[in-house]
């Protein structure tokens, strides 16, 4: 059992190791990045297809999608207007540092001021893997359920940022909002919240200012560190 | 990377061992067992709430709920009427052979006529592991999207029994039935598909029927063989 853990261990040390270096080069650059995970089909590729179209007039924008299979979703992000990797894993269940890092060597860092990894739909494994993105943020969505908090404490508890999506549908499930946010505050007290619509765009305003702002901010920050 | 495919392959090898033994278990107590797994929030633990509802007064029921954390699961089934075990994983993102084996010990098998396994709510890692049970059933949900087949092809790829729910939020969200179907079809052509709605109760007589059948049967075929 010792032996386990510890081989686990060093998995994990190494990926942080190369998530610290992921994140020595998009600083390097000046890209902003951000991690986004969720389940299956709460809504990742929409909400990236919506932030690809408000910011690209104002960014240059990247996405690295990872998937079991397809290159369905990052087909959408191109379509959409952004530099596109698909990364292909071939059965494993989350992305990890190394698989970003050998993404990143085939974009022009240089030329994009946001980078949004959209990981594999999965809402325990990801979370285990840090990218070196700047933001990990959890998509959550309302026919999820409101008890997910509860039953995926290790996501919810290692986010930066938590997006409730498909606010639409509350009329049409049984979904208990205070509750839910009751389980998230218990298990992450700091977390920068969004409740977001892709379908009617409610809430879509807020959450792309809030990206422009975080653009900005990164960029200030460099030019004062320089 | 041998010897990396050769220690998971001991592992998977070691599970199917395992899955051998519980199904000998299941088999000489005559109990009929699913598997059921989905994406958090597909609705695997309403279908087992009415599925124990309808059956409760036909047949005797366990239920072995497996989760990361909480009782949730586990509460609801028990409170329908199922005899229900607890399992939390502690952070793994699937049940094994081996968790399942130490949760049949603690039922009295000869007393039950059909045990549902509710697997870890991941799309991915359980259907690496078999457990033993007679039928694996994948639970889909309409607001999941329609081209979860072609982006999980494992899952889709390695179960007996769909099941399409939450068919009720069609009229909400984009979901084009024809395409999701195709890439069903495509990976698994003789799946057996049902179509649900736990909220309005659409195709759950159907669903019983199928359950109520097939342990009529499997009991048959035991009579038969003894």
């Amino acid at each position: 059992m010792v032996k386990r853990i510890s081989v686990i261990e060093n998995i994990l040390n190494a990926n942080d190791r190369l998530a610290g270096e992921n994140r020595a080069l998009l600083d390097a650059s000046g890209v902003y990045s951000l991690n986004l995970m969720a389940s299956p089909g709460a809504g990742k590729t929409s909400l990236i297809e919506h932030t690809i179209t408000r910011l690209s007039a104002l960014f240059n924008l990247a996405v690295i999608d990872g998937d079991l299979a397809t290159s369905l979703d990052a087909d959408r992000a191109a379509a959409a207007g952004a530099v596109a990797i698909q990364i292909n894993t071939g059965g494993e269940c989350h992305l990890d540092a190394a698989m970003l890092s050998q993404a990143l060597v085939q974009i022009d860092l240089d030329t994009i001021d946001l980078l949004i990894v959209e990981n594999v739909g999965n809402l325990i494994c990801p979370s285990s893997f840090k990218l070196g993105t700047h933001k990990d943020i959890l998509i959550a969505s309302i026919p999820e359920g409101d008890d997910k908090p509860y039953k995926y404490p290790t996501m919810y508890r290692g986010v930066d940022v938590l997006i409730l999506n498909k606010i639409d549908l509350l009329p049409y499930v049984e979904f208990d909002i205070d509750y839910f946010h009751q389980g998230v505050k218990q298990l992450n007290p700091d977390i920068e919240l969004f409740t977001t619509s892709c379908r009617t765009q409610e809430g879509l305003d807020t959450w792309i200012e809030w990206i422009n702002t975080s653009i900005k901010l990164r960029k200030r920050s460099i030019l004062a560190e320089t």
